[in-house]
């Protein structure tokens, strides 16, 4: 199935001069939808046998990973923005372009030990998923690697992530 | 299953006096993940013979929407907060406890005629469903109905939905 043609590209967003990869169309397509969970937990099983938990990251990475997590009969866990979790949090802080954002993640989320995929439905420059590795690896976590739709790699965001295998469906 | 055993309260959250039910334990535990996403779906099939979308609420609404969308293979369209969707949107602004909120959904996503199910992890007030069926229902859908993992009954917000079947799982 040609996924390709089902994103949408659109220009200037969310500012002047970045062409964005919208997905909304491909999770929208019943098809589309089945075909991009079924690869990518086809693939993840090829290359991560063991998982306990899939992490998805607020808010695209929960449409991608919670599917996946189901399908890989293991456990979800979300990494949400400041003050969305109710118990106690690990957080960190990452540089964007711009200035700094926070993600938090329940702390009895993460047992030390545990095999983690993280997930998300793009890679880009890869501070969201760098970070998020950071977590999970401080918790005492095993990262057994990361889960992506769409990889942007001209952004080279890879060269950012600890050195693990990266399961990807669609590159630019 | 006993699913509420899953589910962990905490007081207090997001503010005084609030009993917050934490479904991040339920999502974690794969068992649970797993009877939660088949009942949801099986009760949502023998209710919903044909549901061509299933509509989620950022960003809880994407976990439950998605495997959701998956299993009734349906097509799945978020309904997001403001400025995330890239293309054109409808748009609609709603009250909350103190002040507005506002959702938006891309319009070409809601096809007049279309089969939607709303879907969210829990129902309290009923505020961000009821505006989200508005939003479905002002452009010309058939809202076939709404699915939950947890029904606050004493907030009273199925009052607030239209006339359509509600499926739960789980009840407060």
């Amino acid at each position: 199935m040609d996924l390709k043609s089902l994103i949408r590209e659109i220009p200037d967003f969310p500012k002047p001069g970045i062409l964005f990869r919208d997905i909304t169309t491909l999770l929208r397509d019943p098809d589309g939808l089945r075909y991009t969970i079924d690869s990518l937990t086809q693939k993840c099983k090829d290359t991560f046998p063991e998982v306990d938990y899939v992490v998805g990251m607020e808010s695209r990475g929960f449409i991608v990973g919670t599917p996946l997590a189901y399908q890989l009969k293991a456990g979800f866990i979300p990494v949400r923005k400041p003050g969305k979790l109710p118990a106690e949090v690990h957080s960190i802080e990452y540089q964007l372009e711009y200035g700094m954002d926070r993600l938090e993640v329940h702390k009895d989320a993460l047992q030390p030990g545990s095999r983690i995929l993280i997930v998300d439905d793009l890679i880009a420059t890869g501070g969201t998923a760098a970070a998020t590795a950071k977590l999970v690896q401080q918790a005492g976590c095993n990262l057994v690697g990361f889960g992506f739709i769409i990889e942007l790699r001209d952004l080279g965001g890879r060269g950012y992530l600890p050195d693990v295998p990266i399961v990807t469906l669609i590159e630019y």
